[in-house]
Protein backbone atom coordinates (compact mmCIF):
# COMPACT_ATOMS: atom_id res chain seq x y z
CA UNK A 1 0.00 0.00 0.00
CA UNK A 2 1.22 3.48 -0.74
CA UNK A 3 0.02 6.32 1.29
CA UNK A 4 0.83 9.79 0.66
CA UNK A 5 1.09 12.13 3.55
CA UNK A 6 0.41 15.78 3.25
CA UNK A 7 -0.54 18.19 5.35
CA UNK A 8 -0.52 22.80 6.14
CA UNK A 9 1.45 23.31 8.93
CA UNK A 10 4.72 22.86 7.18
CA UNK A 11 6.43 19.57 6.31
CA UNK A 12 8.56 20.37 9.41
CA UNK A 13 5.44 20.74 11.33
CA UNK A 14 5.39 17.86 14.75
CA UNK A 15 1.91 16.78 13.86
CA UNK A 16 2.99 15.69 10.02
CA UNK A 17 5.50 13.53 11.64
CA UNK A 18 2.83 12.00 13.95
CA UNK A 19 1.56 10.97 11.12
CA UNK A 20 3.43 9.68 9.09
CA UNK A 21 4.90 7.31 11.87
CA UNK A 22 1.36 5.78 11.91
CA UNK A 23 0.52 5.42 8.92
CA UNK A 24 4.16 3.58 8.26
CA UNK A 25 2.09 0.80 9.86
CA UNK A 26 -0.04 0.77 7.03
CA UNK A 27 2.22 0.92 3.78
CA UNK A 28 4.54 2.83 1.98
CA UNK A 29 4.85 5.96 3.03
CA UNK A 30 5.89 9.27 0.93
CA UNK A 31 5.60 13.10 2.32
CA UNK A 32 4.84 15.52 -0.07
CA UNK A 33 4.00 18.98 1.96
CA UNK A 34 4.59 22.62 2.38
CA UNK A 35 7.83 24.16 2.95
CA UNK A 36 6.36 26.38 5.21
CA UNK A 37 3.44 26.71 7.14
CA UNK A 38 0.08 27.28 4.95
CA UNK A 39 -2.93 27.57 7.32
CA UNK A 40 -6.57 28.99 6.12
CA UNK A 41 -4.79 28.88 2.57
CA UNK A 42 -8.50 27.37 1.81
CA UNK A 43 -8.38 25.56 -1.72
CA UNK A 44 -5.87 27.42 -3.21
CA UNK A 45 -3.41 26.90 -6.46
CA UNK A 46 -0.24 28.21 -7.58
CA UNK A 47 -0.93 29.09 -10.64
CA UNK A 48 1.39 33.10 -11.55
CA UNK A 49 4.54 31.13 -10.46
CA UNK A 50 6.33 28.11 -11.03
CA UNK A 51 6.71 25.38 -8.18
CA UNK A 52 9.97 23.25 -7.07
CA UNK A 53 10.44 20.26 -5.09
CA UNK A 54 13.16 19.55 -3.11
CA UNK A 55 13.80 16.00 -1.65
CA UNK A 56 13.44 16.35 2.35
CA UNK A 57 15.18 14.48 4.66
CA UNK A 58 14.93 13.53 8.11
CA UNK A 59 16.41 11.36 10.52
CA UNK A 60 19.09 10.83 7.47
CA UNK A 61 16.66 9.56 5.63
CA UNK A 62 15.06 11.11 2.03
CA UNK A 63 10.91 10.65 3.10
CA UNK A 64 9.41 12.49 0.35
CA UNK A 65 9.73 16.22 -0.73
CA UNK A 66 9.32 19.66 0.42
CA UNK A 67 6.68 21.87 -2.23
CA UNK A 68 6.88 25.81 -1.93
CA UNK A 69 2.97 25.73 -2.61
CA UNK A 70 -0.57 25.12 -0.91
CA UNK A 71 -1.54 22.02 0.34
CA UNK A 72 -3.54 21.86 -2.94
CA UNK A 73 -0.30 21.83 -5.09
CA UNK A 74 1.38 19.28 -3.19
CA UNK A 75 -1.38 16.82 -4.23
CA UNK A 76 -1.95 17.81 -7.96
CA UNK A 77 1.86 17.74 -8.62
CA UNK A 78 2.57 14.84 -6.19
CA UNK A 79 0.14 12.75 -7.80
CA UNK A 80 0.44 13.82 -11.87
CA UNK A 81 4.26 14.43 -11.47
CA UNK A 82 6.29 13.51 -8.76
CA UNK A 83 4.79 9.90 -7.68
CA UNK A 84 5.97 6.99 -9.69
CA UNK A 85 3.13 5.34 -8.67
CA UNK A 86 -0.65 6.38 -7.88
CA UNK A 87 -1.32 6.77 -3.82
CA UNK A 88 -3.63 4.13 -2.63
CA UNK A 89 -5.13 6.57 -0.06
CA UNK A 90 -4.08 10.32 0.88
CA UNK A 91 -3.89 11.18 4.73
CA UNK A 92 -3.49 15.43 5.39
CA UNK A 93 -2.63 16.29 8.90
CA UNK A 94 -2.15 15.97 11.84
CA UNK A 95 -3.55 19.74 11.94
CA UNK A 96 -2.91 21.81 14.77
CA UNK A 97 -6.37 23.36 15.38
CA UNK A 98 -10.08 22.11 14.72
CA UNK A 99 -11.50 21.82 11.06
CA UNK A 100 -15.16 21.15 12.41
CA UNK A 101 -17.84 23.19 11.30
CA UNK A 102 -16.88 26.27 9.08
CA UNK A 103 -13.55 25.75 9.35
CA UNK A 104 -13.19 23.11 7.30
CA UNK A 105 -13.53 25.67 4.10
CA UNK A 106 -10.97 27.61 5.48
CA UNK A 107 -8.42 24.94 5.84
CA UNK A 108 -5.71 23.70 3.38
CA UNK A 109 -5.62 20.56 5.32
CA UNK A 110 -9.27 19.23 3.96
CA UNK A 111 -8.45 21.14 0.71
CA UNK A 112 -5.86 18.29 0.33
CA UNK A 113 -7.48 15.58 0.80
CA UNK A 114 -10.52 16.98 -1.42
CA UNK A 115 -8.14 17.35 -3.93
CA UNK A 116 -7.05 13.50 -3.31
CA UNK A 117 -10.80 13.09 -4.07
CA UNK A 118 -11.17 15.30 -7.03
CA UNK A 119 -8.51 12.29 -8.29
CA UNK A 120 -10.66 9.71 -7.18
CA UNK A 121 -8.17 9.11 -4.27
CA UNK A 122 -9.74 7.52 -1.11
CA UNK A 123 -8.48 10.61 1.03
CA UNK A 124 -9.04 11.73 4.57
CA UNK A 125 -8.23 15.03 6.80
CA UNK A 126 -7.02 14.75 10.09
CA UNK A 127 -6.88 17.67 12.95
CA UNK A 128 -6.32 17.89 16.77
CA UNK A 129 -8.70 20.38 17.93
CA UNK A 130 -5.80 22.83 19.89
CA UNK A 131 -3.52 25.25 18.93
CA UNK A 132 -1.31 24.18 21.41
CA UNK A 133 2.14 24.12 19.79
CA UNK A 134 3.11 21.38 22.75
CA UNK A 135 -0.19 19.17 22.48
CA UNK A 136 0.32 15.47 22.59
CA UNK A 137 -0.23 13.72 19.14
CA UNK A 138 -0.41 10.35 20.15
CA UNK A 139 -4.26 9.99 20.40
CA UNK A 140 -4.75 11.59 17.22
CA UNK A 141 -1.86 9.41 15.25
CA UNK A 142 -4.12 6.47 16.75
CA UNK A 143 -7.55 7.73 15.68
CA UNK A 144 -5.67 8.59 12.34
CA UNK A 145 -4.58 5.05 11.85
CA UNK A 146 -7.96 3.47 13.02
CA UNK A 147 -9.39 5.38 10.84
CA UNK A 148 -6.58 5.11 7.78
CA UNK A 149 -6.84 1.36 8.38
CA UNK A 150 -10.90 1.12 7.40
CA UNK A 151 -10.60 3.66 4.54
CA UNK A 152 -10.33 1.42 1.44
CA UNK A 153 -12.59 -1.18 2.48
CA UNK A 154 -15.47 1.75 3.64
CA UNK A 155 -15.87 2.16 -0.11
CA UNK A 156 -17.04 5.70 0.19
CA UNK A 157 -18.71 7.08 -3.03
CA UNK A 158 -16.63 9.23 -5.65
CA UNK A 159 -16.17 12.71 -4.16
CA UNK A 160 -16.59 11.98 -0.55
CA UNK A 161 -13.88 12.32 1.76
CA UNK A 162 -12.97 11.95 5.63
CA UNK A 163 -12.62 14.98 7.70
CA UNK A 164 -11.38 13.58 11.62
CA UNK A 165 -11.18 15.80 14.13
CA UNK A 166 -9.80 14.59 17.37
CA UNK A 167 -10.27 16.65 21.01
CA UNK A 168 -6.87 17.39 23.11
CA UNK A 169 -7.66 15.22 25.81
CA UNK A 170 -6.00 12.62 27.99
CA UNK A 171 -6.67 8.74 26.94
CA UNK A 172 -8.58 8.02 29.57
CA UNK A 173 -11.08 10.85 29.04
CA UNK A 174 -11.32 10.17 25.27
CA UNK A 175 -14.66 8.35 24.16
CA UNK A 176 -14.21 6.90 20.93
CA UNK A 177 -15.05 7.44 17.17
CA UNK A 178 -18.34 9.29 16.14
CA UNK A 179 -19.93 9.94 12.60
CA UNK A 180 -21.09 13.31 12.60
CA UNK A 181 -22.25 16.10 10.43
CA UNK A 182 -20.54 19.53 9.24
CA UNK A 183 -21.17 21.56 12.97
CA UNK A 184 -22.44 25.22 12.94
CA UNK A 185 -20.14 26.79 14.93
CA UNK A 186 -18.65 30.18 13.25
CA UNK A 187 -16.36 32.96 13.32
CA UNK A 188 -17.45 36.07 14.94
CA UNK A 189 -14.38 38.03 13.20
CA UNK A 190 -13.04 41.07 14.89
CA UNK A 191 -9.92 43.20 13.72
CA UNK A 192 -7.18 44.45 15.81
CA UNK A 193 -6.81 48.14 14.82
CA UNK A 194 -3.13 49.31 15.08
CA UNK A 195 -1.33 52.14 14.26
CA UNK A 196 2.44 51.79 12.62
CA UNK A 197 5.41 54.33 13.89
CA UNK A 198 4.17 56.64 11.05
CA UNK A 199 0.67 56.78 12.27
CA UNK A 200 -1.00 54.58 9.63
CA UNK A 201 -3.48 51.57 10.63
CA UNK A 202 -3.35 48.25 10.18
CA UNK A 203 -5.55 45.16 10.68
CA UNK A 204 -4.78 41.94 12.65
CA UNK A 205 -7.27 38.86 12.24
CA UNK A 206 -8.98 37.89 15.54
CA UNK A 207 -12.31 36.73 16.57
CA UNK A 208 -14.16 34.39 18.49
CA UNK A 209 -15.51 30.87 17.46
CA UNK A 210 -19.00 30.67 18.68
CA UNK A 211 -21.32 27.74 17.99
CA UNK A 212 -24.36 29.62 16.11
CA UNK A 213 -26.57 26.06 16.58
CA UNK A 214 -25.92 22.81 18.77
CA UNK A 215 -26.79 20.50 16.11
CA UNK A 216 -27.13 16.82 17.54
CA UNK A 217 -24.33 14.75 15.93
CA UNK A 218 -22.58 18.15 14.43
CA UNK A 219 -18.30 17.42 14.90
CA UNK A 220 -17.98 20.64 16.68
CA UNK A 221 -20.30 19.16 19.80
CA UNK A 222 -18.99 15.76 19.50
CA UNK A 223 -15.33 16.35 19.34
CA UNK A 224 -16.01 19.47 22.71
CA UNK A 225 -17.48 16.70 24.36
CA UNK A 226 -14.72 14.27 24.27
CA UNK A 227 -15.28 11.83 21.07
CA UNK A 228 -13.29 12.12 17.61
CA UNK A 229 -15.64 12.99 14.88
CA UNK A 230 -15.71 11.50 11.19
CA UNK A 231 -17.62 13.60 8.75
CA UNK A 232 -17.86 12.40 5.46
CA UNK A 233 -17.28 15.83 2.75
CA UNK A 234 -17.84 15.95 -0.47
CA UNK A 235 -17.67 18.90 -2.72
CA UNK A 236 -20.69 19.33 -4.73
CA UNK A 237 -21.88 23.16 -3.60
CA UNK A 238 -25.22 23.28 -5.34
CA UNK A 239 -28.11 23.48 -3.05
CA UNK A 240 -30.47 21.29 -4.28
CA UNK A 241 -33.18 22.39 -2.19
CA UNK A 242 -33.71 25.50 -3.22
CA UNK A 243 -33.43 24.57 -6.98
CA UNK A 244 -36.94 24.80 -8.07
CA UNK A 245 -38.15 27.32 -6.13
CA UNK A 246 -35.63 29.47 -7.75
CA UNK A 247 -36.40 28.10 -11.26
CA UNK A 248 -39.58 29.41 -10.81
CA UNK A 249 -38.77 32.42 -9.56
CA UNK A 250 -36.57 32.97 -12.90
CA UNK A 251 -39.26 31.35 -15.08
CA UNK B 1 -29.08 50.51 -0.81
CA UNK B 2 -25.50 49.79 -0.17
CA UNK B 3 -23.52 47.14 -2.03
CA UNK B 4 -20.00 46.23 -1.38
CA UNK B 5 -18.22 45.03 -4.78
CA UNK B 6 -15.23 42.99 -4.60
CA UNK B 7 -13.31 40.72 -6.65
CA UNK B 8 -10.45 38.46 -7.34
CA UNK B 9 -8.53 39.78 -10.53
CA UNK B 10 -7.78 43.05 -8.10
CA UNK B 11 -8.99 46.80 -7.74
CA UNK B 12 -7.22 48.16 -11.67
CA UNK B 13 -9.50 44.92 -13.13
CA UNK B 14 -11.46 45.78 -15.91
CA UNK B 15 -13.84 43.37 -15.08
CA UNK B 16 -14.56 44.98 -11.26
CA UNK B 17 -15.11 48.51 -13.08
CA UNK B 18 -17.55 47.17 -15.59
CA UNK B 19 -19.48 45.75 -12.12
CA UNK B 20 -19.18 49.05 -10.38
CA UNK B 21 -20.81 50.86 -13.48
CA UNK B 22 -23.80 48.51 -13.37
CA UNK B 23 -24.67 48.40 -9.38
CA UNK B 24 -24.25 51.86 -9.39
CA UNK B 25 -27.72 51.50 -10.91
CA UNK B 26 -29.02 49.82 -7.94
CA UNK B 27 -27.09 52.13 -5.35
CA UNK B 28 -24.38 53.39 -3.81
CA UNK B 29 -21.42 50.96 -4.09
CA UNK B 30 -18.16 51.02 -2.21
CA UNK B 31 -15.47 48.92 -3.86
CA UNK B 32 -13.04 47.15 -1.27
CA UNK B 33 -10.43 44.61 -3.04
CA UNK B 34 -7.60 42.76 -3.60
CA UNK B 35 -4.91 45.50 -4.39
CA UNK B 36 -3.10 42.69 -6.94
CA UNK B 37 -4.54 39.77 -8.92
CA UNK B 38 -5.59 36.84 -6.06
CA UNK B 39 -6.76 34.37 -8.59
CA UNK B 40 -7.04 30.99 -7.63
CA UNK B 41 -6.80 31.76 -3.82
CA UNK B 42 -9.65 29.80 -2.65
CA UNK B 43 -11.23 30.51 0.39
CA UNK B 44 -8.05 31.68 1.89
CA UNK B 45 -7.57 34.04 4.82
CA UNK B 46 -4.83 36.07 5.48
CA UNK B 47 -3.84 35.13 9.71
CA UNK B 48 0.01 35.59 10.20
CA UNK B 49 0.51 38.92 9.03
CA UNK B 50 -1.94 42.16 9.60
CA UNK B 51 -4.16 43.49 6.20
CA UNK B 52 -3.77 47.50 5.12
CA UNK B 53 -6.71 49.22 3.64
CA UNK B 54 -5.34 51.98 1.03
CA UNK B 55 -7.84 54.60 -0.32
CA UNK B 56 -8.53 53.73 -3.95
CA UNK B 57 -9.25 56.46 -6.41
CA UNK B 58 -10.63 56.18 -10.08
CA UNK B 59 -11.34 59.33 -12.07
CA UNK B 60 -10.35 61.39 -9.15
CA UNK B 61 -12.83 59.98 -6.81
CA UNK B 62 -12.27 57.81 -4.22
CA UNK B 63 -14.46 54.70 -4.41
CA UNK B 64 -13.25 52.28 -1.76
CA UNK B 65 -10.62 50.66 -0.47
CA UNK B 66 -7.62 48.69 -1.87
CA UNK B 67 -6.53 45.47 0.48
CA UNK B 68 -3.02 43.88 0.71
CA UNK B 69 -5.30 40.46 1.06
CA UNK B 70 -7.15 38.17 -0.48
CA UNK B 71 -10.96 38.45 -1.61
CA UNK B 72 -12.57 36.95 1.62
CA UNK B 73 -10.01 39.22 3.47
CA UNK B 74 -11.88 42.32 1.84
CA UNK B 75 -15.28 41.25 2.84
CA UNK B 76 -14.32 40.15 6.42
CA UNK B 77 -12.61 43.36 7.04
CA UNK B 78 -14.78 45.62 4.90
CA UNK B 79 -17.87 44.62 6.34
CA UNK B 80 -16.63 44.33 10.61
CA UNK B 81 -14.56 47.44 10.41
CA UNK B 82 -14.13 49.71 7.39
CA UNK B 83 -17.57 50.08 6.01
CA UNK B 84 -19.63 52.44 8.48
CA UNK B 85 -22.75 50.55 7.92
CA UNK B 86 -23.26 47.08 6.94
CA UNK B 87 -23.99 46.55 3.29
CA UNK B 88 -27.08 45.44 2.01
CA UNK B 89 -25.65 43.40 -0.82
CA UNK B 90 -22.18 42.12 -1.47
CA UNK B 91 -21.51 41.34 -5.38
CA UNK B 92 -18.25 39.86 -6.00
CA UNK B 93 -16.55 39.78 -9.69
CA UNK B 94 -16.78 40.08 -12.86
CA UNK B 95 -14.38 37.20 -13.09
CA UNK B 96 -12.00 36.98 -15.79
CA UNK B 97 -12.35 33.51 -16.26
CA UNK B 98 -15.37 30.89 -15.83
CA UNK B 99 -16.10 29.81 -12.31
CA UNK B 100 -18.76 26.71 -13.00
CA UNK B 101 -18.48 23.27 -11.90
CA UNK B 102 -15.12 22.59 -9.75
CA UNK B 103 -13.78 25.83 -10.34
CA UNK B 104 -16.16 27.34 -7.62
CA UNK B 105 -13.87 25.40 -4.93
CA UNK B 106 -10.51 27.44 -6.30
CA UNK B 107 -12.05 30.67 -7.13
CA UNK B 108 -11.89 33.90 -4.76
CA UNK B 109 -14.29 35.05 -6.74
CA UNK B 110 -17.20 33.03 -5.23
CA UNK B 111 -15.05 32.65 -1.81
CA UNK B 112 -15.86 36.52 -1.21
CA UNK B 113 -19.94 35.91 -2.17
CA UNK B 114 -19.52 32.52 0.36
CA UNK B 115 -17.97 35.39 2.92
CA UNK B 116 -20.70 37.53 2.28
CA UNK B 117 -23.29 34.66 2.81
CA UNK B 118 -21.16 33.48 6.34
CA UNK B 119 -22.66 36.96 7.67
CA UNK B 120 -25.99 36.88 6.81
CA UNK B 121 -25.80 39.59 3.93
CA UNK B 122 -27.45 38.13 0.44
CA UNK B 123 -24.36 37.73 -1.78
CA UNK B 124 -23.87 36.73 -5.62
CA UNK B 125 -20.12 36.15 -7.72
CA UNK B 126 -20.40 37.10 -11.33
CA UNK B 127 -17.92 35.54 -13.54
CA UNK B 128 -17.69 35.86 -17.64
CA UNK B 129 -16.02 32.27 -19.03
CA UNK B 130 -13.42 33.46 -21.10
CA UNK B 131 -9.56 34.07 -19.81
CA UNK B 132 -9.34 36.42 -23.08
CA UNK B 133 -8.33 40.00 -20.96
CA UNK B 134 -9.74 42.07 -23.92
CA UNK B 135 -13.32 40.49 -23.89
CA UNK B 136 -16.18 42.74 -23.87
CA UNK B 137 -17.72 42.61 -20.75
CA UNK B 138 -20.95 44.58 -21.17
CA UNK B 139 -23.40 41.78 -21.59
CA UNK B 140 -21.79 40.23 -18.40
CA UNK B 141 -22.21 43.74 -16.49
CA UNK B 142 -26.21 43.81 -17.47
CA UNK B 143 -26.68 39.63 -16.41
CA UNK B 144 -25.17 41.05 -13.28
CA UNK B 145 -27.46 44.13 -12.78
CA UNK B 146 -30.78 41.90 -13.73
CA UNK B 147 -29.75 39.21 -10.98
CA UNK B 148 -28.84 41.88 -7.80
CA UNK B 149 -31.42 43.82 -8.76
CA UNK B 150 -33.74 40.60 -8.05
CA UNK B 151 -31.28 39.57 -5.29
CA UNK B 152 -32.90 40.76 -1.96
CA UNK B 153 -36.79 39.63 -2.92
CA UNK B 154 -34.97 36.35 -4.08
CA UNK B 155 -34.92 35.61 -0.26
CA UNK B 156 -32.47 32.83 -0.17
CA UNK B 157 -31.96 30.75 3.18
CA UNK B 158 -29.36 31.63 5.19
CA UNK B 159 -26.23 29.77 3.25
CA UNK B 160 -27.03 30.38 -0.01
CA UNK B 161 -25.05 32.18 -2.32
CA UNK B 162 -26.03 32.63 -6.47
CA UNK B 163 -23.10 31.78 -8.97
CA UNK B 164 -23.89 33.61 -12.19
CA UNK B 165 -22.30 32.43 -14.97
CA UNK B 166 -21.92 34.30 -18.30
CA UNK B 167 -21.00 33.04 -21.73
CA UNK B 168 -18.68 34.79 -24.06
CA UNK B 169 -21.00 35.39 -27.07
CA UNK B 170 -22.24 38.49 -28.78
CA UNK B 171 -25.31 39.62 -27.67
CA UNK B 172 -27.74 38.28 -30.45
CA UNK B 173 -26.87 34.69 -29.83
CA UNK B 174 -27.42 35.41 -26.23
CA UNK B 175 -30.41 32.55 -24.82
CA UNK B 176 -31.15 34.17 -21.17
CA UNK B 177 -30.86 32.88 -17.74
CA UNK B 178 -30.85 29.71 -16.38
CA UNK B 179 -31.12 28.03 -12.83
CA UNK B 180 -28.28 25.24 -13.09
CA UNK B 181 -26.34 23.02 -10.63
CA UNK B 182 -22.60 22.71 -10.30
CA UNK B 183 -21.34 20.43 -13.36
CA UNK B 184 -19.14 18.24 -12.89
CA UNK B 185 -16.28 19.15 -15.38
CA UNK B 186 -12.91 18.89 -14.07
CA UNK B 187 -9.42 19.73 -14.72
CA UNK B 188 -7.27 17.24 -16.01
CA UNK B 189 -3.75 18.53 -14.69
CA UNK B 190 -0.22 18.26 -16.09
CA UNK B 191 3.00 19.94 -14.87
CA UNK B 192 5.39 21.37 -17.59
CA UNK B 193 8.70 20.30 -16.28
CA UNK B 194 11.36 22.95 -17.57
CA UNK B 195 14.96 23.13 -16.01
CA UNK B 196 16.48 26.21 -14.79
CA UNK B 197 20.40 28.07 -15.89
CA UNK B 198 21.57 25.54 -13.08
CA UNK B 199 19.88 22.38 -14.44
CA UNK B 200 17.15 21.69 -11.57
CA UNK B 201 13.53 21.39 -12.38
CA UNK B 202 10.85 24.01 -12.09
CA UNK B 203 7.02 23.02 -12.82
CA UNK B 204 4.09 25.18 -14.10
CA UNK B 205 0.67 23.94 -13.76
CA UNK B 206 -1.09 23.07 -16.89
CA UNK B 207 -3.97 21.27 -18.12
CA UNK B 208 -7.57 20.39 -19.78
CA UNK B 209 -10.80 21.40 -18.57
CA UNK B 210 -13.05 18.65 -19.67
CA UNK B 211 -16.47 17.63 -18.98
CA UNK B 212 -16.98 14.12 -16.94
CA UNK B 213 -20.63 13.88 -16.56
CA UNK B 214 -23.06 15.90 -19.02
CA UNK B 215 -25.79 17.11 -16.56
CA UNK B 216 -28.69 18.35 -17.91
CA UNK B 217 -29.11 21.38 -16.25
CA UNK B 218 -25.17 21.51 -15.43
CA UNK B 219 -23.82 24.99 -15.03
CA UNK B 220 -20.88 24.04 -17.65
CA UNK B 221 -22.97 22.98 -20.20
CA UNK B 222 -25.72 25.05 -20.32
CA UNK B 223 -23.25 28.52 -20.21
CA UNK B 224 -21.52 26.62 -23.21
CA UNK B 225 -24.65 26.58 -24.99
CA UNK B 226 -25.36 30.43 -24.69
CA UNK B 227 -27.09 30.80 -21.41
CA UNK B 228 -26.24 32.39 -18.47
CA UNK B 229 -26.54 30.16 -15.76
CA UNK B 230 -27.42 30.94 -11.95
CA UNK B 231 -26.23 28.55 -9.30
CA UNK B 232 -27.18 28.25 -5.95
CA UNK B 233 -24.38 27.57 -3.40
CA UNK B 234 -23.73 26.70 0.34
CA UNK B 235 -21.15 25.56 2.39
CA UNK B 236 -23.27 22.78 3.62
CA UNK B 237 -20.23 20.05 2.59
CA UNK B 238 -21.32 17.51 4.93
CA UNK B 239 -22.68 14.63 2.15
CA UNK B 240 -25.94 13.20 3.60
CA UNK B 241 -26.49 10.62 1.64
CA UNK B 242 -23.71 8.33 2.84
CA UNK B 243 -24.01 9.36 6.45
CA UNK B 244 -26.05 6.26 7.97
CA UNK B 245 -23.80 3.85 6.24
CA UNK B 246 -21.13 5.13 7.57
CA UNK B 247 -22.54 5.37 10.90
CA UNK B 248 -23.35 1.38 10.49
CA UNK B 249 -19.67 1.02 9.41
CA UNK B 250 -18.06 2.53 12.24
CA UNK B 251 -21.17 1.54 14.67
Amino acid sequence: MRILVTNDDGIESRGIHALVHAMRRLGDVIVIAPDRQQSAVGHALTVASPLRATPFSRDGEVIGWAINGTPADCVKLGVSTLMEQRPDMIISGINHGSNTSVNAIYSGTVSAATEGTLMGIPSMAVSLATFDESADMSLAAEVAYEVASRLLSLDLPLGTLLNVNVPPIPREDYKGLRVTRQGHSEWKDRYDVRLDPHGKPYYWLTGDFVTVTELEDADDIVVANGWASITPLHYELTNFNILETLRDQFA
